[in-house]
């Protein structure tokens, strides 16, 4: 087991500390506010309680995770002998972030890869002055990461292919799924995904053609079924005899002919989002957004749950 | 409970069999091909011992579902006294479609409602020349109905509401979540979506940004976890700290700045066809495509077990 180093202590910082302590590696985590490290540990002892009994810990107690956390006083204390540092989403403004880098990239150890967390900066626009930019790269995470298995790993054209290779196998190993790109791009995999699903849905209600439950309801009672166990080209590949090739020739004139109509981009604060804040409020009101968070982690406990269980039942 | 008849006995004519049946109403199965109803009985048979496994048939035995469930050898049978006829998505011909409901309207009682399962063909264009054009409609469900609650239900112009309105009742006495759309638009509301992502997935491999299989594991060990039971907007209206609407306020750009990548189409029978086929016959050669689709419909119980389950123990 390794050390890894965390700098940043928010809700990011701090769920990835759970991953990698869950791991079995030792976690060094820093703040620049040494006030926002205060509620850390009873936070992450609380997760790790919900983890625990939903059998997510890999058998481990609690104290022997939590007992591999811990919040230190000086950056060099969290950088040392660190073989990876993840950085945390901090504000998300170039010259915040290069300056960061330019910090922990001359405090890191030689060998040590420096992974930041961000979800829209490009790589290559924050490490191009480091002497070590060959060993730094984005790590994006879904949130929660102890919950959500997929990070993308994210190169600037001078990141090593030994960092990915180490990166990935550090996120394999720790339960993670790495989607490693090939090379940068806005938005990276994931938010280009539920962008391109997003115009749509907006299109939809602001065309007036369905209603904001309506959308939900084709996605979290339809597609996302199978989606979130095959993913959108084993899907396709399933559904027609002869594979993904025969469902190409079958059914791709329907969506060509769809395309056009996706051209068209409406602006999400216009008219719409009246319609969307209206339907969203009547279903869930403002004051209860927090309760409803709560809710979504532990419905994503008990989906995580259920597909380790699957995964062991009926195989990947 | 009422009747409801299925024209056409083929993997949807069965499913929707399996699915008005367990909702406690006696279906009557009629196909033009005589030889196509064989196996029928016991394939469904079948399948209802699996739902029975799963406790997904309401905790009714299986004969008792079976025994709602006759295939009949005219297609006046099949629709004497029905008050829901749900035809089969015979081949997505116009004609065919237009031929297949003057002759269901002719003989269909007159309160009977007239649903085509077509997932390509917009009602207006196979319902207009009918003198009970009022009362049909598309139920567009997602294979197997029987799992995949969403169906949805398009109207003509000319649909009345109280088709739409008894439609959409009948689906969700039988567990059915209905999207109803308020017009009918090419793809309805699913098949747009899935396209909306699709054209992404195809363009980040033929840009050689990702592989296939990292683009399924984006969705299958990402967005689709929280999709699969909230839905697009509810995730971004749970993603930022004042909702929906300061999701927008925070996130459009990001969104906005990709989309003029988004307006060019990359033709997926094209070279990238070569690369999505090579690696998904790596991954599940062309000879275990049936037996990987068994594996889907287990998977797909067994989610929707687990989601029954949570809706319980969490709420919806």
């Amino acid at each position: 087991m390794v050390k890894v180093a965390i700098v940043g202590s928010g809700f990011i910082g701090r769920a990835w500390a759970i991953s990698f302590a869950r791991a079995g590696h030792d976690v060094r985590m820093w703040d620049q506010s040494p006030a926002a490290t205060a509620g850390a540990h009873d936070y992450i002892a609380g997760v790790l309680g919900d983890l625990a009994a939903n059998d997510l810990l890999r058998g481990q107690a609690i104290d022997a995770v939590l007992g591999r956390i811990a919040v230190v006083a000086e950056l060099g204390e969290a950088l040392a002998d660190a073989v990876h540092i993840q950085e945390e989403n901090t504000p998300e403004n170039l010259e915040v972030k290069r300056e960061v880098f330019s910090q922990i990239d001359a405090m890191a150890a030689p060998q040590a890869v420096i992974a930041s967390s961000t979800s829209a900066l490009l790589p290559s626009k924050f490490t191009d002055h480091l002497q070590g930019r060959h060993r730094c790269l984005v790590v994006h995470p879904i949130n929660p990461p102890y919950l959500i298995p997929a990070a993308e790993v994210v190169p600037a054209p001078w990141t090593s292919s030994e960092t990915v290779e180490r990166t990935r196998a550090l996120l394999v190993a720790a339960g993670h799924a790495p989607l490693v790109m090939k090379h940068e791009l806005d938005g990276f995999i994931m938010n280009r995904l539920q962008g391109a699903l997003l115009e749509e849905v907006f299109r939809l209600v602001a065309d007036g053609y369905a209603s904001v439950e309506d959308v939900d309801i084709g996605i979290r009672d339809g597609l996302a079924l199978r989606w979130s166990f095959m993913g959108p080209f084993e899907t396709i590949d399933l559904n027609a005899p002869g594979g993904v090739r025969d469902y190409v020739e079958r059914y791709q004139s329907i969506y060509s002919n769809i395309f056009p109509q996706m051209l068209r981009r409406v602006d999400w604060a216009g008219e719409v989002i009246e319609t969307v804040e209206a339907d969203r409020r009547k279903r869930l009101p403002r004051e209860e957004l927090g309760e409803r968070q709560v809710w979504r982690d532990r419905r994503l406990m008990a989906l995580a749950a259920h597909k380790k269980k699957s995964d062991q039942e009926f195989g990947r």
